[in-house]
């Protein structure tokens, strides 16, 4: 609870902050989620969200592991073999990586939706207007014309179109309760958390145990790689991932340091 | 980053909170943190460094261990041997256990001064306030008329008749830079911080590596049972606990699981 790791500034706009100085990630990282307070889209609960992301990835190292980039580039298969891939964006996303998030919709042809856990009209368009200032076109998730089975109503809203008829769908920092509703509709579930323990990474096709300031980018990173690859290809680097096991690789990583 | 652990509701009253609820300790934990934001006690960074706390809490499996049972007599001990202990309360600590902190000044004689990171006029008092509210007769920080040295000015600030000469300081979620020079000025200082790693938990003569909602009380409970100790007792509470060894179990507990 105290207040490592030290960041010695809060810088007024991210541009000031110079990509050499030895915790500039922690600083864009904190000056975006306080962006994301000044503008409505960063809730307390997604403060609080954050803090616990921090804790997770000090003891990680603030890198990202070996099993985490074998993640990442499978989430990028997964979403090239998709006939319809989602990005589902929350308070902390939407804060956090407005333009990594475009991009990797744009490197994928996945669409973006904005899904909330306490859901207000307020936030919901604040979020669709910060991601097309980042540049996105569409942004759904206001239609709330469908919904996931086996949550409550206020918990279940999608868009029928978009994450209620997704075959792959990522989730970074999604609640417990929703991931694993997701999970039961079948559909193939990438999740981004850094606690390899939580509910949504256990209940996820592929877990990425990594800060979504790094993940997100290596998703793309991957899929501009492979985006030449056939579907066979494509399919290996799929059925080479074992969630269990890079589950497993990060939690080593956390407790013990390796 | 997810949002384990669970928390089903945000309760209006802690009253209403069961104490046999599986999560009792969650939830007043949370109730309390959200009411500090409230009345303007609880600042942003205050969200995400409880954030930081639950995550370090739930690896350590939200429970006291021994080597942070020993610490609280230890500090029991030191409180009472001293001449001017003084607790120095910030916005977290405020919100999450004012009462505790009110129960443990009385059970040992100690001061209670404010002592804040962004210090402002408005939260110092709404602090102070609080404080009051739940039984704090004389509440110090408010006169600012002494200065920790090796800080600069705004950080420096503290009551010369409080934490400025008091020879025994308990400082629960302190930054690292002020808790490091408090320890340089020859106090005896006690620190409560669920990351062992942490520069304050570092710099602590005794580091308690423990929920400061599980913590206070019990130090206050080992004060009680400590009242009639003679002072050789005491001193050898004191001298049987070694702040490095136990530092090393936390970081176990918390790695390992052990």
């Amino acid at each position: 609870m105290s207040d490592e790791p030290q960041i010695p500034v809060s810088p007024d706009d991210e541009t000031e902050i110079p990509e050499s100085h030895p915790r500039y990630e922690s600083l864009l990282t904190r000056h975006r989620i306080e962006h994301g307070v000044d503008i409505g889209i960063t809730s307390r609960q997604g403060l609080i969200a954050q803090g616990r992301g921090e804790a997770y990835d000090y003891l990680l190292g603030e890198q990202t592991i070996e099993s985490a980039d074998d993640a990442a580039r499978a989430a990028a298969a997964h979403f090239l073999l998709a006939d319809q891939p989602v990005v589902s964006v929350n308070g902390n996303v939407a804060a956090l990586v407005p333009g990594e998030v475009v991009e990797l919709a744009d490197a994928t042809g996945a669409d973006i939706e904005v899904n909330l856990f306490n859901r207000t009209r307020e936030r919901m368009e604040a979020i669709a207007d910060h991601l097309r200032e980042h540049g996105a076109e569409d942004v759904k998730g206001l239609a709330a014309d469908g919904e996931i089975p086996g949550l409550d109503h206020a918990r279940a809203k999608v868009d029928a179109d978009g994450i209620g008829s997704a075959d792959v769908v990522l989730v970074p920092l999604e609640d417990g309760d929703r991931a694993q509703a997701l999970s039961a509709m079948g559909k193939t579930e990438v999740v981004i958390d850094l606690n390899p323990l939580s509910r949504s990474a256990q209940a996820a096709s592929v877990p990425i145990v990594d800060n979504i300031i790094r993940a997100v980018p290596n998703i793309t990173r991957h899929a501009r790689e492979l985006r030449d690859a056939d579907e066979a290809e494509l399919r290996a680097v799929v059925d080479s991932f074992d969630a269990e096991t890079a589950l497993e690789a990060a939690e080593r990583a956390i407790r013990r340091g390796e």
